[in-house]
């Protein structure tokens, strides 16, 4: 069981076949996910291809996860909790400037991705629409988003099957909004 | 005024300040659009940032169109239709393999983009979600997606100010879902 512990990041490679498990230990927090082809790291996860194919705003289990060459990157076999979004980008050093009016320092998944991918030569501008896992996005028929606090309860988890070589960065997530004002960690396993 | 013929593409450039007339000169035809800072190429229009600051899944008169790093690259100043979507990926010859179980050669947005913007030296995986102009896509209160034929009846148009230099790829959409089957060619005007 690896921890991420809150307000940061990891990344890591995994195998075709293998499975990840990202676990909310204590219950109420996101987790943001991107994924690359370790082969050719052009390759990258796609919102607009998976919510197109899955013909579904909500990705939840038995659905893919698509890549921008339309190859599917994940299956999703389990999922608890059954709510995550795919609509928003990483909360950004930008996002606490501009949504949240700070304009002090704050930790954010886009620099916890861009940090931690850095050693697989993946750049700040590399990094795509995440997989927002957990995340509890309302939207009404008018289309107008909300961000609520998520409804995982603490070992809720979602589990993926990789379709392909791929490298992964996953957070846990430091935005306010996103998990109720409470940081907290996220963990995963890597299952053979 | 210049015409995209059905199921072809462009790409142009846009100076800061300039304005870009998109016209539907028959109704119930789509355009897909990508952005691209001209100074930077690297920086792009973003689907999830701009649904992220506009708290939209829809995006119209008034919203603001964002780059993957927070900068705002156009404002929408009219909207005469109201509806476009940024959820769905240009159509590839993927698309038409995966969703339209056609295994033969079909033009598509993808490859109408891709083609065009060669000349400024933007290759197939620098082409991002685009913005999905008169598209009708439909979501229900569980985020099932279906694409219904637009609304946009002739002469409807959007007006774009561009809020960067930008290189601009914009077409007629070649996918028989978003137009209801009948092809159309779209038009555009860039006004000082």
């Amino acid at each position: 069981m690896q921890i991420i512990e809150k307000q940061s990041g990891e990344a890591f490679k995994l195998k075709k076949g293998q499975l990840l498990k990202v676990i909310d230990p204590q219950g109420k927090q996101v987790s943001d996910m991107v994924l690359f082809n370790t082969d050719d790291k052009r390759e990258k996860i796609s919102s607009g291809k998976t919510m197109d194919y899955e013909e579904s705003i909500l990705i939840s289990k038995a659905n893919y996860i698509w890549s921008n060459r339309s190859n599917k990157m994940m299956e999703i076999l389990e999922d608890t909790n059954g709510r995550n979004d795919f609509l928003l980008a990483p909360c950004s050093p930008e996002t606490f400037k501009i949504m949240y009016k700070n304009d002090k320092y704050h930790p954010s998944c886009f620099e916890n991705l861009y940090t931690n991918l850095e050693k697989f030569d993946i750049e700040p501008d590399d990094i795509p629409t995440a997989f927002n896992i957990f995340m509890n996005v309302q939207f009404d028929k008018y289309g107008k988003i909300s961000v609520k606090p998520p409804k995982t309860k603490a070992g809720d988890y979602i589990l993926f099957e990789a379709r392909m070589d791929l490298i992964v960065g996953l957070t846990a997530c430091s935005a306010e909004d996103s998990n109720g004002g409470s940081f907290k960690p996220i963990h995963y396993e890597i299952l053979d």
